[in-house]
């Protein structure tokens, strides 16, 4: 069988991760970078054989290309998503959509009528300790669903200025956590509620942003999920899902970095979390690629799809406005599942 | 030393689990169990040599009464509360202080003009595990803390019509967890937003109470804490607590009811948690009346008093009527710390 | 359906632990704590409101006595024993049974022809831990049992003279454990094999005894156990079994003791141990009272009995013998479990 | 920096995992295969773009050559690890390094004339987490090393005839484990005794080898080890140290293949571990390659060395003595360590 050819549009720190499974999937072949950033574009095609461009419309020229990442900067999400659909495409779209949800239900029309492979960056969905929990929960072995918990701590802070170009951290961490609670409980979600400050600093503040958030989310079902993030730990990447259900309950637990673990006098000896979110979760993104190549291979539909990403990112929306009026607000003020 | 003598008021569930410690303390002797039901508190006195009587007033008589015991039911803790700390008897009573906050400032103040011990009955600050924790989170182990997840799911539930004498879930089940919050944050309350739903029995609705719920409560430094709560497991009680803070975190971790785990096939092999409430916290009822003890021989305030009963019942007035508001409310406007 | 008298001899460590544990538990009466410490057995008495006396023929004179614990010294374990079970007594014989296995034989067959209920006490076997294990293993969960290994290492270590005097390492520790790895296999044992030396005193070496040691024991079935002692840990009582079958694998886990779990850089946060063994082995004593007490009102044999302490202390006789030898020694040649 | 160029022996299972890391690997480059069997030799070689023979003497000849991962049948080891060192080349050699200790003499002193890098694989020692467990020793975290308790279980049993040709049990899978408690004592291995019987399948000991073993290595400090072997489990690959030292206990702890567990009614739910050595070692060999690289562009000796493996393989020549003997055997009969 041929190999699936790809273009990647962005030659950032996540169009690196792409770059390389991409290359080394052996059903897959990178044919081009695209980046604004010449230089960066061809440093990254140089290191993978690819060529590079700094011209979307360039790489769609190019037959060879059936598969399109776009790894670019949120604000051109539209146009090169719009683009390659268009063109006949699959596309794999990091979260978000588009830096508006106007935009974002322009995207997924495009793709609706281009019918294509039209799959969004939840790269979590693809982590096996997540989706081990989510068999199960499927399987019924834990019932009906009736609470989730979900903890998302940051290893590092994004800076205040960088954090808000990214949308806050209600948008750019939290659409991810909304998309694995609604995974979990098969409900489209109702109502969100977002308490959140600055407790280490200021700085977000400035921005309308906040370091520290709890949230709760509530589901058609009625099943309700709370998340508790922070931009930062001193001690890694934290990571945890919670599932409560009629029979049981289901973990996705912490893990430590390395299972070395005793005691000492009074103490227990062990290890660690693992230091950043890429430790965690590299593996993710190589079992995303692996879906996008069986949904392309088979002509089925990929999850998470657009629809996915559309209705956390009005979750996202639904709750920097939850933050700013102190109160909860409903997900049908801003977007209608259908 | 000669033993401190104690009197029981209620010889329901919570008081014969008294009048067994005190009964085995060397350090306690149990003189009388007071009950409405005169065949109930007659039984309860048999099995532990003390006399009964259907009258408060005929125990505090008894100048060898030194403590008395509240596990009467709510509507009349604060007549028995009133009668005991103004007859200078130490007082350990149940939660909650009394059936209003009103009443409940009434004691307070009783409590404070008799300058007695005058102690709420938060057994959990008195599990070893949580006060591992609590002991380290006060170390500075974890830095500031900056968040809370308390989980609290009983065994069985309490059928809605008894739930609803107790209060409801907000009240009965959460001022032991607004309580714990507030312990390890060492923060004062600021608002509470509360969530809920029937998700397994509608009857609780009938009396605007739920049987699931989450609730997210901002303390004056900033921290937030969450809480899940359930009315019932399908196996075991439930209860864990996270505590986040600018250096580590800590957990006090769910406990499997014995240590037998292994593997068989592609499946772990493990036990379960424990069955009730009471398999879990038999312990803190002994190490609550032994900090009592200490505190009589000392002088010293016991901890929690009634200024942590206040406290936690006042999040509880706010959470029930953010729960039927359907928004955050503030405690301030139902009770003042100071 | 009254109460169970009972006797008590030696008013040592272990003499206390069955002094209290009887005094408290609802169904048996202390009623002599014999001791040839005429001080120490009044002092014990006196605690729990018994007699006491130096002679134990005084205390079977009493009619009263139904059952006999033995603590004391295990010079005289077989001088009691006898005289218990001759009186027509039930008997719970702290290990080993005697001093010799000659002794043992004794003591085995006077029992047998008083036809009472005659225990050991390996109170290991009382353990919930343990015996969650033991039961599905024996519920067939992991199959056919293929390996064993046991862990034991002491907190604090018994001076050497103390220890000597105790039978050494390979019998005063290593009964209990032979006895848990048959008990797991439900074979008898065949051939041991001993290896040890002194890591860190050679104190014991001048009694031929040893601080550290490694042994394997093999059955009739072809299981194979392994051991892993030390006299001391610098972190508690460290004790953990792990049972491996055809169809899976079980552990008793060495338990934290207090649940209380987190992260600070790079390292994980917990608690150590127990401290000592009494820490973590306090309720054995009472639910071996408990099995005793079914036994007496039942008619029903005890397990372990004085058949299981004679298996165990035959391993010990032939494990010291491989020590001093270093080659593996039968034990046929010093034991005929019939 | 220019590649460094390998060649590889043998096409088998092991030769397919070095092949592609070597692949893959950022600084080195496969030029050769070398395989008697032409098609398969063929075969690898083309699926990473390297030339194929079936002459060693081709692939030493290509002066590109500068390391040789010998992976061939044990009974060519001492031939194809003397013409590489003779011919200069560095060596990363399967265990055992020869099939009799007199052979494996030859090729340590070949590789000491040759003055070249030449490593043994023993990849266990390059797992992060049993690593963790050995730079915590080495740190001096639990003090002096006292005992070593290590389990291989292997997921799969090989059939008795082939683990006949691969040297029998305690020398197959034996090897890695004699080494990594040597690893973790520091210590030379003194005498070792073993037993071991067929527990699951008689096949075996028509060859004079066993399913399951138990075996104990005392080494010149007085440190001991255990080892606890079996040839499957019905449930994985099983593989767990643990190093009991003066001041603590450390553990490279079973790991679950997935970290998701819960409870549902009295049991826990969780995930069983890896199903096959490879699934739970994979990254070992990337990192046993990368200390090659280093290896190769310092000039400084690799761990583990030729050293080690004959170290390690004399304890398996005395454990298969002691099995067939049924009592210890020194290593100083078989091997000087010098």
């Amino acid at each position: 069988m041929s190999k699936i050819g790809f273009g990647l549009i962005g030659a950032g720190t996540i169009g690196r991760i792409h770059a390389r499974n991409i290359a080394e999937h052996p059903d897959t072949t990178l044919h081009w970078v695209v980046d604004i950033d010449a230089k960066a574009g061809k440093a990254l095609a140089a290191a993978h054989g690819a060529s590079s461009s700094t011209s979307v419309d360039e790489m769609l020229d190019d037959p060879q290309v059936q598969a399109v990442v776009i790894g670019s900067s949120t604000d051109v999400h539209e146009t090169h998503l719009l683009a390659s659909v268009r063109a006949g495409r699959a596309v794999l779209c990091e979260k978000p959509i588009a830096d508006s949800l106007e935009r974002a239900k322009n995207c997924l029309a495009a793709a609706h009528a281009a019918n294509v492979v039209a799959a969004i960056g939840f790269n979590r969905r693809f982590d096996a300790h997540h989706r081990a929990v989510y068999d199960r929960v499927r399987a019924g072995e834990i019932g009906t669903v009736e609470s989730v918990h979900i903890v998302s701590r940051s290893g590092a802070a994004i800076p205040p200025a960088a954090a808000q170009r990214a949308g806050g951290m209600l948008r750019e961490k939290g659409t991810h956590f909304y998309d694995l609670a609604h995974w979990m409980t098969a409900s489209e979600p109702v109502e969100v509620y977002a308490a959140g400050g600055c407790l280490f600093d200021r700085g977000y503040a400035a921005y309308g942003d906040v370091d520290t958030a709890a949230l709760t989310l509530r589901f058609a079902s009625g099943a309700l999920a709370t998340f508790s993030f922070s931009r930062r730990t001193t001690f890694g990447y934290d990571e945890m899902i919670e599932v409560f259900g009629s029979k049981g309950m289901l973990q996705s637990e912490r893990q430590p970095a390395r299972s070395a673990a005793g005691v000492r006098g009074a103490r227990a000896l062990g290890e660690g979390i693992h230091p950043t979110w890429y430790d965690r979760f590299a593996p993710t993104y190589v079992a995303e690629l692996e879906a996008m190549v069986t949904a392309i291979r088979t002509g089925k539909p990929m999850e998470p799809d657009l629809v996915d990403g559309m209705r956390a990112q009005a979750v996202a929306e639904a709750a920097v406005e939850s933050l700013q009026q102190g109160k909860p607000v409903a997900i049908a003020d801003v977007w209608q599942a259908k």
